[in-house]
C-alpha cells in the first residue's frame, strides 16, 4: 500500500532522486534519432520511436542506481498518439527493471471521469468483463484544486491496485505564489491548506511506513516553505522538482527530509538526460553512461547533507 | 483570433450548445462493439475503435445543427495509446465537418512543459524542422492553480494558432467550494480571484467580438456564481459543464449569458449520447438520430429563456 515499495527502492539504492524522463529531441544523440528517422520517417512516429530508443538506453544505465523514473506527459502528448505509445512503452521497460514510475501529468476532473483518468494511469480498465493495463504506472500527479470530488477517485484506485498520487501543492515555478501564496481568512495559505488536505486525503492510504499514499509536490526552488511543510504534514511524501536546471540545490532540497532521510524524492530531468553534452570529447553513443555519473554525483551530493537513509 | 471561429459557429446555428464526446462502452450500441471487437478483438484497440465509430456516426447527426463537440481526454486514456489514437481521429473528424473542437484536458504545467502541452493539443510539434500536428484541437481546457508561468505559454501557442483556452474558475461538483469558495484576504473568493486573472490574461488574446481567447470554465450547477461571473468578467467566454445528468437546467444556466445571448456554451455529454436508451422501442442503430432530436430539444429549452442569439 501506498510508497511503501518507493521507500524500498530509496532505501535499497540509498538514493532519495527520481530520474525525469522528459524527452526534447535536443535532447537526443544524432545517430539515435538518424536510426529512427530512417526507420520512420522525419514525423512524430520517427520522433516517438527514437524517443524510447533514448529512454531505454537512460533506463538500461540507471536501474540500479535511481529507484524512480518520472515521465513527464506533455514532452509525449507532443508527439501525438505515437508519442504516447512511446510514454506507455517507457512505463512498461522502467517497470521491467524494477523501477517505481511516477508519470506527472498533473491530471484533474471529477467523479467518473477523474476515475477513468485513475483507471487509465494506475488501475485497470475493463473491455468485456476482463481488465487491461492501459498504462500501469505506480503513481501520478494530480492537480487538487477541484477539491475532494478530484482526489478521492484516486485515492480509490491507489487503495485497490497498491499505488500512489502526489498533490500539487507548492510548485516550483517564480509565478507559484499569484495563487498559491495567498493568505486565507483563517490567516493560512492556500498552499498550507492544500497541504492539510493531502494529510486528510492520506488517512485512507496508510502504509508501512509513517507516509501515506498521498503524496505532495512541492519546489526545491522554495526551501523555506519545503521545511514548513515537513513540519507541518508529517505522514505526507514529497515530490521535489526544481533541483538543478530551475536553480535549487541540495542545500536547498535538505529541509523536504525527515530525520531518518525519508520522505522526500528529489526529481532531475535536464541534469541527468542532457549530461552527455556537458562532457567535454564525450563519444555521444555513451550517453547514457553520462546520465548515470551525474546521477551518481547528484545523489552523494544530496546524501552529504541528509546522511544515510534509515527504513 | 480567440473564440470569434466559436462564436461564429453558435450565431449560425443559433445554437449556444457543445456535445460532450465523453464515450464510456457501456454508452455504445451492442453492433458497434460487436463489430470493432471481431476486428480488432475483444481488448483496448478493439474499444478504441468503437468509440471512433460510435464519435463518426454523433458528429454526422449533430454537425449541421451543434457547432462544437468537447471530448473528455480522460475516457480516450483509459483505453491506452489507442483510445488517444481515437481522440485524435475524433478531433480530425469533427473538424473536417466543421466543428469547432474544445479538447477537455484540464492540463497544467509550468513554462517549456506547458508550452509542449500547448503544442500537443493547440499548435504543431517540430520534427527536424518541419511541424505536425499532433491533436490540432481549437481549444484546450486548463488548470491555472500554477499561476501566470502554467498559461502563458498556452496563449502564446493561441495567439500563433487562432486557438482558445478555458481556465477551471468554479467547478460544478459539490466539494469544488473546499478550495475554490474559500476567502482570500482581500475577501474575494479564490474562484473570482481566478476569474479576474483570466480576464487579465485574455489582455492578449483579443478578437473580434467582446470575448478574448482566455475562456473560463463555470458549473451549471451554481447559477448564483455563473450570474455573478458573467457580470464580473466581461470578456471571459464561458464553458459550462454540469446541464443535465450533473443537475443543471435551462433557468440555471441563462445567468451565463450576456444581453445578445452570447457569453456562454453549454455542455451535455450523457443526455446526448445516452438519448438513445430512453426513447423506447428504437432500434440501436438510429442512435445518433436520437442525439440529433435530444440536441434540438436542449437548444430549444436554452434559447428559450436566452432569446435569438446576436452578432
Amino acid at each position: 500500500m501506498s510508497f511503501d515499495r518507493l521507500i524500498k527502492g530509496i532505501i535499497k539504492t540509498q538514493n532519495p532522486t527520481v530520474a525525469g524522463l522528459d524527452p526534447k529531441l535536443d535532447f537526443l544523440p544524432d545517430y539515435i534519432k538518424e536510426e529512427a528517422f530512417a526507420k520512420y520517417g522525419k514525423n512524430l512516429e520517427g520522433a516517438a520511436e527514437a524517443l524510447f530508443e533514448f529512454n531505454k538506453g537512460l533506463i538500461d544505465a540507471l536501474y540500479d542506481i535511481v529507484p524512480a523514473v518520472k515521465p513527464q506527459a506533455a514532452y509525449y502528448e507532443m508527439y501525438g498518439w505515437y508519442g504516447v505509445r512511446t510514454l506507455q512503452k517507457t512505463i512498461e521497460y522502467a517497470k521491467s527493471k524494477g523501477m517505481f514510475v511516477i508519470t506527472d501529468g498533473k491530471r484533474n476532473d471529477i467523479g467518473t471521469t477523474m476515475q477513468a483518468y485513475a483507471n487509465a494511469h494506475l488501475g485497470t480498465t475493463e473491455v468485456e468483463g476482463e481488465r487491461f493495463e492501459a498504462f500501469g504506472s505506480d503513481a501520478l500527479t494530480v492537480n487538487g484544486y477541484l477539491g475532494t470530488d478530484g482526489v478521492k477517485p484516486v485515492v480509490d484506485v491507489c487503495k485497490e491496485n497498491d499505488k500512489g498520487l502526489f498533490i500539487l501543492i507548492k510548485t516550483s515555478n517564480p509565478s507559484s505564489g499569484e495563487l498559491q501564496d495567498r493568505i486565507l481568512d483563517d490567516n493560512l495559505t492556500i498552499y498550507r491548506t492544500m497541504g492539510d488536505m493531502c494529510e486528510k486525503w492520506g488517512e485512507e492510504l496508510k502504509g508501512e511506513s509513517l507516509y501515506s499514499g498521498v503524496g505532495a509536490v512541492v519546489g526545491a526552488t522554495y526551501p523555506e516553505q519545503l521545511g514548513e511543510l515537513r513540519k507541518a504534514l508529517p505522514h505526507t511524501f514529497f515530490l521535489v522538482p526544481g533541483y538543478g536546471a530551475q536553480g535549487g540545490g541540495a542545500k536547498d532540497v535538505a529541509p523536504a527530509f525527515d530525520e531518518n532521510g525519508l520522505g522526500a524524492i528529489i526529481n532531475s530531468s535536464r541534469g541527468i538526460m542532457c549530461a552527455w553534452k556537458k562532457e567535454e570529447g564525450l563519444n555521444p553513443k555513451e550517453y547514457a553512461q553520462a546520465a548515470r555519473r551525474e546521477a551518481i554525483r547528484m545523489r552523494d551530493e544530496i546524501v552529504s547533507y541528509i546522511g544515510e537513509i534509515k527504513g
